[in-house]
């Protein structure tokens, strides 16, 4: 017995397979600068979207969070989970994947990993904040945490803003040698650096994705020099923080979400007033983003619904016509929607 | 090219087609009976979980919501969408579906379609309820709402109190003509009533379950009579009530979680001190349910995350060494869980 599911009870499914296939079919630095341009488009309409900070379950080991949001058009929501000890057993630290709906009818219309999508969309996403703020003449990165989001981060920061020549530094020197294999042949210059002074010494832009608390020393206030732009992405839940406090009081402090970022993000170590600025104001001109060439300008990203939200947007245009997903039998979708217990009764 | 998942990155997925051949297979009474065997057992551990309201994102033609929880061993949640417009447009009030996942990785290891598994769930979390609220030899159920919850309701009411004695009501005769067929071969007595005083008159339990907001006058305190036990479940979100404010007053009302209800269910007409029984205090004895024959006992159940954890659960058990799933391929599981740009660069 087989039976056939109607077109209205399918959803579109992007396996991790399909969703790297998709990825190479576009290029993944044409990818990442689109998706750096869908998360501009959003953070411009910003007021727009229904915003909540993420509902994570806490446990001894890690977290499980929802990340949901609305733009009263489509509705999308990213489950993710942060365990930092899954590494030494094998697994990832950081899994995903999200669902994109139709607010009108309240019906899935996407299903998509998101542990590949979560990767690019945060690459993308230090380089619009990196494009608003950093010195615009910037041409060096030094790129301190080299895991497995460091190569993201500098293939978005090449696409978006033109920055090729990167320092890279890990406490691990087998991350850098990693990092440093896989960038080898994408149009780098890179210099592997084996102190984090070498690799921050000049750097116009300094990005710190570490996954590590121990790493939050490395980054002392006197090796930060005046006109930086400092991107810090690792620092993204209670009690884990990269930068030095003194770092912090001293650059002016760009954020996503204020009410998330006041609880996970690098500012959790300041006053609950401590002054920042939002930065899809920056992005829509309503205020300024750096004000002069000496100034310091830290994006304290931790991650934000509406850039999930923007990336599944982005799957789902691009998926049409191709073969990089599956549809699934999701959704009942009986004859008369008042007899659902007829459809499950006739399938006896 | 064809990238194999590993074993890790699977995720077994039930389509709406499996968890049909699921029910059937183990049988559509036997299932609902366990399910509420599941319910009762987590009931009886409730402090154990994690609990929040559900998060909703509303519109002007419904809403989108996600329920999560947790016992700190498995965490669940359920998307579920409450559009009661989209019925006159063919489609589906209320759809879902669900993840589980292991709290020690993050990692998910179930995904389900949910809407036929809601529907049954709902049936069996009244069954509870009644079996442990209603008078001990109540036999005759007035099911009034003939819609696509009713069938759900009328089978796990059967299946877990005896109860096969059914007066059906709805103000659309069509409904009551389609739950009459449906039921007709299951082994109940059913009368199809015209009035709502024929369906209630000398019955021991009353189960509401209406989607009109112009039902809610149907039900007057006149037509109740002593001893009676009410299940109301179609009041379910804020603006949407079923009973008479005076039936309300006059029951002893239980719940599932206050601070839901309140806001949801037939409740949040009442003051917001009125006194309710969470109905987990009297499955474990710690609180009496009924006390006399001639109350009338409430329960105002609008569904609570827990009850979708007790379902999803029992699918995960159910469909081991079954052919009811597909596995999916979900997460990705690169061979060096900090080369997770390798991965995908290996796969161009």
């Amino acid at each position: 017995m087989t039976l056939k599911a109607s077109p209205l009870a399918m959803v579109p499914f992007v396996s991790v397979d399909n969703m790297m296939r998709l990825i190479h079919s576009i290029g993944i630095e044409t990818f990442m600068a689109d998706l750096a341009r869908e998360i501009e488009h959003d953070f411009a309409r910003w007021e727009l979207f229904d915003k909540t900070p993420r509902l994570g379950s806490h446990s001894d080991v890690g977290v499980i969070e929802l990340m949901p949001t609305s733009d009263g058009e489509l509705y999308g929501f990213k489950y993710v989970n942060g365990h930092p000890k899954n590494m030494k057993e094998g697994l990832q630290t950081v899994t995903a994947f999200g669902v994109l709906a139709d607010v009108y009818t309240g019906y899935p219309i996407l299903f998509s990993e998101m542990t590949v999508l979560t990767a690019l969309r945060t690459g993308a996403m230090s380089a619009v904040a990196t494009k608003h703020l950093a010195s615009p003449d910037a041409k060096t990165m030094a790129m301190i945490g080299n895991g497995a989001q460091s190569e993201f981060q500098c293939l978005a920061i090449k696409a978006v803003c033109g920055i090729n020549d990167i320092r890279l530094y890990d406490i691990d020197p087998e991350a850098t040698k990693k990092c440093a294999a896989n960038l080898a042949d994408l149009g780098f210059t890179i210099t592997t650096c084996t102190t984090p002074e070498e690799a921050i010494e000049g750097a116009d832009v300094i990005t710190v994705a570490t996954a590590d608390k121990d790493m939050q020393t490395i980054l002392t206030d006197n090796m930060v020099g005046a006109g930086v732009h400092i991107n810090a992405i690792g620092g993204d839940c209670p009690g884990k923080t990269e930068l030095h406090r003194d770092i912090v009081a001293r650059s002016t402090v760009f954020v996503e979400y204020p009410p998330q970022t006041r609880i996970e993000g690098e500012i959790q170590q300041m006053p609950e007033d401590h002054p920042v600025t939002e930065l899809w104001q920056v992005i829509t001109g309503a205020t300024p983003g750096r004000t002069s060439a000496s100034e310091v300008t830290l994006f304290d990203g931790v991650g934000f619904a509406i850039e999930d939200f923007s990336a599944l947007r982005y799957v789902h245009k691009q998926i049409k016509d191709t073969p990089f997903y599956v549809d699934i039998d999701l959704i009942a979708d009986p004859d008369d929607p008042r007899d659902l217990f007829g459809m499950i009764k006739r399938a006896g």
